[in-house]
C-alpha cells in the first residue's frame, strides 16, 4: 500500500506552487526562462531548493561537478532510489524542461512526509548541473561527470561566451555552498527521470503518460562542399562549380540513404547552414551544413556512417561532431513504471526518447528509466513550452508510485 | 590613317604605368584595391586624373553626381565620342575592374597627343561615380543619374554603412573640386566602354578581344520558405515541416524551369542563404534564399517570372529585389569595334556581357557598345583579378582605333 499512499499524497496545488516558485529565479523573455548553469540565478534557485530540502528533514550533498543530492533517509542503509533532472535552461527556455523532474521529485518527498511513510531504501532527488549545455559545452555535464568522475578534469577548461571557465564556475559554486558536504559516486538502486516529452507524440495520441523504452542514438556530422566562387552574371553554366548545387545533390542522396535505412522512422535534420561568400550575384564557393541523424538501432546508425561518404562529392569534407549510441532502459525498471502508470488509472504508452537526457548517462551506472508527459504542440526550448496541469499532476503521481515501490524493493 | 596612327601611338609602357599609379590610391589587402566611391582615396585618385588631363591640355567638368568628363577638343563643335568606366572598387577588389577602361581612355588621349592628331569630333574620357554600389546603393549611380538626372534626387538620401548620405558625399566632392565647371547631360555621338570580361569565356577560347553584343537582362528574387521549428530528435518525420527541405524542393523546380527556358544558356544562381534558427538539432522554421537569373532574351526572363510562383510551396513568399531588361548594343557601333579589332590583327569574337556596366545606362542615351579583354580564371572582385599585359595593350589599341574612327565620323 506504500506506493498507493505516496501517490495519493501528491498535492497538485503544491506541485504547481513549487514549479511557480522555481520559475521566479531567472525569468526570461515572453514568460520563459533564462537560468544558465552555475549563474547567480541558478545559485539562488539552488539555495531555495536546499532550504526546501532541509525543511523536509533531508540532507543535501554536492560533488565535484556541483550536482546536488537531496536525500530522504530510508529504514535501511541500502543504495538509494534516485530521481531528478536539471534546473538550467536554454537562453529562451520554458519553465518545465528539467525543472519539472526536479520539482516533481521534491513533491514526492513532500508526499512521503505528509503520508508519514518510511521507505526501506533512501530516496534522493538530484539536480544535475548544466544539462542544456547552453552556457558551457558539453551538455549533460553533471550527469556524465557523476558517472565518470574523470570527465570533470576534461570539462574544467571549457569556457562560456564571456570567457569564464567551468573551473571558475564550479569554484564559485563550492564557495557559495561551502556548508554542503561533498560526496563521490555511490551505488544506486535505480534512477527514474520524469520529463516533458519535448515532442508531439503523446499529445497527438491523446495519452497523458509515456514509459520511455530508451533514447535513440545520434550522429552529428558537418559537411563542407567546395566549389569555386564566380560572378553569377558572367560564368556560363558548364563552367560553374556551385557549392550550393553540390550541397543540394548531397542532401538528396543523404535523405534517400536515411529513407532506405529508417523508412517512416527516419529522423534526419539539416539544421545549420553556412554559405560563403553569401552574396546574391556570386556563385557560392563553400557551403557547410550539419546532419543530425537519430535511430534506436545501432546497426542503422552504423550503416548511416558507412553510407554517408558515398552521398558526397569526392572533395567534400565531412567531420563527425558528436555521436552517441542508443540507450536501452532497464526492463525490470520499465515494468515498475508501467505498473505505476496503471496505478494512476490513466492511459499510457511506450515511447522512445528523441532528446538526450541525464538518464542517458545514468543508464551507464545503474538501472535507469524515464517517464514522459505530453508537450503541447511538441514545443520545448521556447517560452511557449506547456503541459496541462492535470498531466503534470499525473506524471508526479506516477513518479511517486514508482519511487515508493522501488524504495521498498529488497 | 588617323585610326591606325592613333592605335600605333598607344604605349604599353605608359598604359601599365598609369594603371600602376592609379592603384596607389586606396590599396587593399593582398595586392588588391579598396577605393570606395567618393572616399578620400577616390578624391586623391580623381585629383591625379585631373592633373593628368590638364597636362594633356584637356578641360575637365563635373556634374550633379560627381561624374568627371575629360575632354580633348575636336576640330568641330560636334557631339563628342565618349569612353570611360569607373574607378571605385569592391572592398576586396582588383586593380582592373573599371580602372582599366578609364586608364585606357587616358592612354588614348596620350596617343592622340603623341601622334599630333586633331580629330573632327571631341573625345571625352568619363569617370562614372559609384559603379560598384559597394559604398552606396545603387550601383551604376553616376551613369544612371547622367542619363536620367532626376535620379540624383532619389539617390541623395541613401546612406553608406557609417550613415553618411550620398548628398553629404556629393557635397564633399563639390567642395573638394570647386574649381571644376559643372555640366549637364549633352548630346553624345557614341559611348564605348572597354572592360575586363570578369568571366572565363575569352580565356577559355584563347581569344584576346571580345566585341560585346549586349548585356543580358536580370531578375533578382528573394524567396522565404516557412516551416515549423521543432526538436530534431523528438519530431517524427511525418509531423515535420522542415523549411530546409521545402527550400531544396523549390530550388530543384526552379532549376528545372531555368533548364527548360534557357538550356545550356542557363545562368541561375542561388547565392545568398539564411536559415533560422540555424542550429544542428532544431528543424529550420524559415529559410530565405536569393535567385539571380540572367538571359539576353526578354521573353525568357518574362517566362521565368511567370513560372516562378509554381515552383514554390503555396505559403512561400517571394519578392522581386531587382530587375533589368536586356541591353542590345548599337549595330553600327559594333561594326566599328569589329573593324578596330581586325585592325589590331588579333583574334576577336562576339561576346555577351553577363555583368552590369555603366554602358547599360549609356545605351539609353546614345549609340553604345563595349570591348572586353580576358580575365584570368574569370576572376574579378578579387585581388587575384588579372589580365595579361599584352591583352591589356591589345584592348587599349582597339579602343584607340575605335575612338579615332568614331571621332572622324561626320
Amino acid at each position: 500500500m506504500i506506493p498507493l499512499h505516496t501517490m495519493n499524497a501528491v498535492s497538485a496545488e503544491r506541485l504547481h506552487g513549487l514549479l511557480a516558485t522555481l520559475a521566479t529565479f531567472g525569468p526570461g523573455r515572453n514568460g520563459g526562462m533564462n537560468r544558465q548553469a552555475l549563474s547567480e540565478e541558478d545559485f539562488q534557485a539552488r539555495a531555495w531548493l536546499i532550504d526546501q530540502a532541509q525543511a523536509l528533514g533531508c540532507k543535501v550533498w554536492t560533488d565535484a561537478c556541483a550536482n546536488l543530492f537531496i536525500r530522504r533517509e530510508g529504514l535501511l542503509d541500502l543504495p538509494p532510489v534516485m530521481t531528478g533532472s536539471h534546473i538550467d535552461t536554454q537562453p529562451t527556455g520554458g519553465t518545465l524542461d528539467g525543472c519539472y523532474g526536479v520539482i516533481a521529485g521534491l513533491e514526492c518527498l513532500h508526499a512521503l512526509a505528509d503520508a508519514n511513510i518510511q521507505t526501506r531504501r533512501p530516496i534522493e532527488v538530484v539536480v544535475w548541473t548544466n544539462e542544456e549545455g547552453s552556457r558551457f559545452s558539453p551538455g549533460a555535464m553533471g550527469s556524465s561527470a557523476y558517472v565518470d568522475p574523470q570527465r570533470v578534469a576534461q570539462y574544467r577548461g571549457n569556457r562560456d561566451a564571456e570567457g569564464t571557465t567551468v573551473a571558475q564556475a564550479l569554484d564559485a559554486h563550492a564557495q557559495r555552498f561551502a556548508h554542503l558536504p561533498r560526496r563521490e559516486k555511490i551505488a544506486t538502486h535505480a534512477f527514474v527521470e520524469l520529463h516533458i516529452e519535448q515532442g508531439p507524440v503523446l499529445e497527438q495520441a491523446q495519452v497523458p503518460l509515456g514509459v520511455v523504452s530508451g533514447i535513440q542514438g545520434v550522429r552529428w556530422y558537418q559537411v563542407v562542399c567546395k566549389g569555386a566562387s564566380a560572378h553569377a552574371g558572367t560564368t556560363p553554366a558548364h563552367m560553374r562549380r556551385d557549392a550550393v548545387l553540390m550541397a543540394m545533390a548531397s542532401l538528396a542522396r543523404i535523405d534517400a540513404l536515411a529513407n532506405d535505412l529508417a523508412g517512416q522512422d527516419k529522423r534526419l535534420t539539416f539544421g545549420r547552414w553556412s554559405v560563403f561568400p553569401n552574396a546574391i550575384n556570386t556563385i557560392a564557393s563553400e557551403v557547410t551544413f550539419s546532419i543530425d541523424f537519430r535511430h534506436a538501432d545501432p546497426a542503422v546508425l552504423e550503416a548511416f556512417d558507412a553510407g554517408l561518404g558515398h552521398c558526397l562529392a569526392p572533395d567534400a569534407e565531412f567531420t563527425r561532431l558528436f555521436s552517441h549510441a542508443p540507450t536501452v532502459f532497464d526492463a525490470a525498471l520499465i515494468a515498475v513504471l508501467e505498473d505505476a502508470c496503471n496505478a494512476t488509472g490513466l492511459p499510457w504508452q511506450p515511447i522512445r526518447s528523441g532528446a538526450f537526457h541525464d538518464a542517458m548517462y545514468l543508464a551507464e551506472h545503474c538501472p535507469t528509466a524515464m517517464l514522459f508527459v505530453p508537450s503541447r504542440d511538441g514545443i520545448s526550448h521556447n517560452p511557449l513550452e506547456f503541459t496541462e496541469p492535470a498531466q503534470l499532476e499525473a506524471g508526479a503521481r506516477a513518479l511517486a508510485w514508482s519511487l515508493a515501490s522501488l524504495a521498498q524493493q529488497p
